[in-house]
C-alpha cells in the first residue's frame, strides 16, 4: 500500500480546488465567503488500535481529544470557531455509559474553546470504534495563515513547550506512570491536548506571521511540510527547542533523549509559525505577554533543514 | 446500548446551536454567513461489515456511494454544491490498486454534481475499513429547506421511484442477480444512488416547498421525522406511491410484496417534500417538466400516520 504521503499527493493531483479555493494540503480547507470572510475546514478520523486503545484511555479523554485534534486546526490558521460536526461507529461491545462519558468529554472542550456541536453521524460498528470530526472556522478574508508563505529570514517559532505528549505516551505503553511525580502531567497532555485557539487568533491578529501550522506529527516531520510548500530551507538549534521540566525529569530517569520526543514524538498540537524579522520588538514582547512561544530558528534560502546541535535528523512520527 | 435515535436525542438535549443557527436534527446544519447566504454542513460515516460488505461493492461503488450519501443531503435541504472532505481509515490488507478504484469513484460523482474535494485525512485501520465524507453547501439566506416546517393540507411528493435500492440489496444477498432482465438496473440503484441536487435546487427555486428531506432509511421511517419535527401527520396512499417496473417484475418473480422495499428499504436517496396545496398548476407542470415526481399523500393535523391501502405499519429501515 501507497504511504500516507504519497496517497495525498496523488489525491491533490487528481482533485483541483476552484479558483479562489485553497483545497488539499493545509491544515484546514479555506473557502472565501461573499463578504470579506473565509470559512475554514478540517476533518480527522481517530480510529481505534492505530490512534487509541480502548483499555487506556478513558471515554472522557477519548471525547476530549477528539475535539482537541480538529480545534488544533482551526487554531493553526489562526482562525475563531464556527462548529463541528461528529461521526461515531460504536461497538455494541461498549461498556454502558461509555458513550455519555465519551460525549461529556467532547462537551467540556466544546464549551471551553467556544465550537458548539452542530451535527453528526452515528452508526453501529461490527469492530473498531472509529470517531470522525469535522470542524469550521472563519476568519476574515485574506487573514487564514497557510503553510506556503514561510520566507527567507523569518524567525521560527513554536508556542509552549515539544515532547511531552509523546513522553506521557512513552510512560503509558512502558508502565512508567509512577517514575517521578511530574509523570502525570506528560500523560494528561497526551490525553488531554489544549489546542491554541487564542494564540492562533493573537498571531492572525499581529499582522507578521508569514506561515504557521500545528505540531501533530512531530516538529521534524510538520516543518518539513512549510518547508515544502513554501520552498525554503530552515536553520533549528536545538539547545531553543523549548522542553518542560516534565520531560526533562522523565528523560533523566529512564536515560532517554528528550530531542527524541519533542522533534520525532508527534502529538504536541502547538503551534509551529514563521514570523517576519521585521516584527517590531513591542509586537513580540505583546505576544509573549499572552502566551510562551520560542524562537527555535530561522527560515533559510534553498530546501535544506539544518539541525544545529545534534548528529540526528529528525523526521517526526509516521502513521503508515 | 441506546438505540441511534434515543442517543441523538440525548445529544440534541445536551449541545445547544448559536442562535440563527439550525444544529443537530435536520438533513444539514445550516450556518448563516455575512451577508444573505447561509452555508450548509452534514457529515456521514460508512463503515465495513456495517454499511457494505468488501466483498460484495467494487471500490469504485464505494467510492461513488460514499460520496452520494453526503451529497443527498445538501440535495435534501435544496442548496448548491460547495465541496467535500473525505476521511478513509484504510486496512493494510486492501489489494493493490483499490484506493486509486475507490478515488475514480469518488472523483467521477464529485465531477457529475459538481462537488470539489478540499480536503481529509487517511491512516491506517487494524480492522474495519472506515469512510466518513463530510460535505459543504449553500443556499440564500431563509432558502434552506427544513423538516419541521411541513404544514396542514401540504401534499406529500417524492422524486423518483422508491425501494430499488433495498430490492437491488435484496438480490444480492440471496443470489438472484440473474432473477430477470431488470434486476442489473435494480443492483445499480443500490451501488451507485444518483443525489437529486438540480431536483432539490428546483424546488428551493419554486418558493412553495414547505419541508424536504432525502429518503435514506426508508419513507416509512424518513416520513415520520418530518412529522414529528413539524407537528403535524400525514394521510399517503399506497397505489400512489412510485414503483418502478423493475421492482415490480423482481418482486413479481420472487413473490414479494413491493411496498415492502418501497416504504421499510432505505437507501433511495429520493427527496421527500411537502408542497403547498397553493402551489399554481403552472408551478406544479413546470417542476413536472424538469423531473418526475408524485403526489403521494397530504399533510393532515394532529400527528398521526395514516397509510391506506394496506393494513401494514411501515417504519423504514433500523441501524441500531
Amino acid at each position: 500500500m501507497k504511504g500516507e504521503f504519497e496517497f495525498i499527493q496523488d489525491i491533490r493531483a487528481q482533485f483541483h480546488a476552484p479558483d479562489g479555493v485553497l483545497g488539499i494540503g493545509d491544515d484546514c480547507a479555506v473557502i472565501p465567503q461573499e463578504h470579506g470572510m473565509e470559512t475554514l475546514v478540517s476533518t480527522d478520523m481517530l480510529i481505534e488500535g492505530s490512534h487509541f486503545l480502548l483499555e487506556d484511555i478513558t471515554p472522557y479523554q477519548l471525547g476530549w481529544k477528539s475535539a482537541a485534534v480538529n480545534f488544533s486546526d482551526i487554531a493553526a490558521m489562526g482562525g475563531e470557531p464556527v462548529g463541528s460536526f461528529l461521526a461515531l461507529a460504536l461497538p455494541r461491545s461498549l461498556p454502558s455509559g461509555w458513550t455519555d462519558e465519551f460525549m461529556r468529554g467532547y462537551r467540556d472542550i466544546s464549551e471551553r474553546y467556544g465550537f458548539p456541536l452542530l451535527g453528526g453521524d452515528t452508526t453501529a460498528s461490527p469492530q473498531s470504534l472509529c470517531v470522525c470530526v469535522t470542524v469550521l472556522g472563519r476568519a476574515e478574508a485574506g487573514r487564514s495563515i497557510k503553510r506556503s508563505t514561510a520566507r527567507c529570514g523569518d524567525l521560527l517559532c513554536v508556542t509552549g513547550t515539544l515532547g511531552d505528549s509523546a513522553a506521557g505516551l512513552h510512560a503509558l505503553l512502558n508502565g512508567n506512570k509512577t517514575c517521578n511525580a511530574s509523570v502525570q502531567r506528560l500523560i494528561q497532555r497526551h490525553y488531554l491536548p489544549q489546542p491554541r485557539i487564542s494564540e492562533g487568533r493573537a498571531l492572525s491578529a499581529c499582522g507578521h506571521v508569514h506561515a504557521m501550522m500545528d505540531i501533530s506529527d512531530g516538529m521534524g516531520s510538520d516543518l518539513r511540510h512549510i518547508l515544502d510548500e513554501s520552498g525554503v530551507g530552515a536553520y533549528v538549534e536545538l539547545e531553543r527547542i523549548p522542553l518542560s521540566e516534565e520531560l526533562k525529569a522523565y528523560c533523566q530517569c529512564q536515560g532517554l533523549d528528550p530531542y527524541d520526543f519533542a522533534l520525532d514524538g508527534g502529538e504536541d498540537y502547538e503551534l509551529l509559525f514563521t514570523l517576519s524579522p521585521d516584527t517590531p520588538r513591542t509586537v513580540l514582547d505583546a505576544l509573549a505577554g499572552k502566551f510562551e512561544y520560542s524562537v527555535v530558528g530561522h527560515i533559510t534560502e534553498g530546501e535544506k533543514l539544518v539541525w544545529t546541535g545534534s548528529d540526528k535528523d529528525y523526521k517526526g512520527f509516521r502513521h503508515f
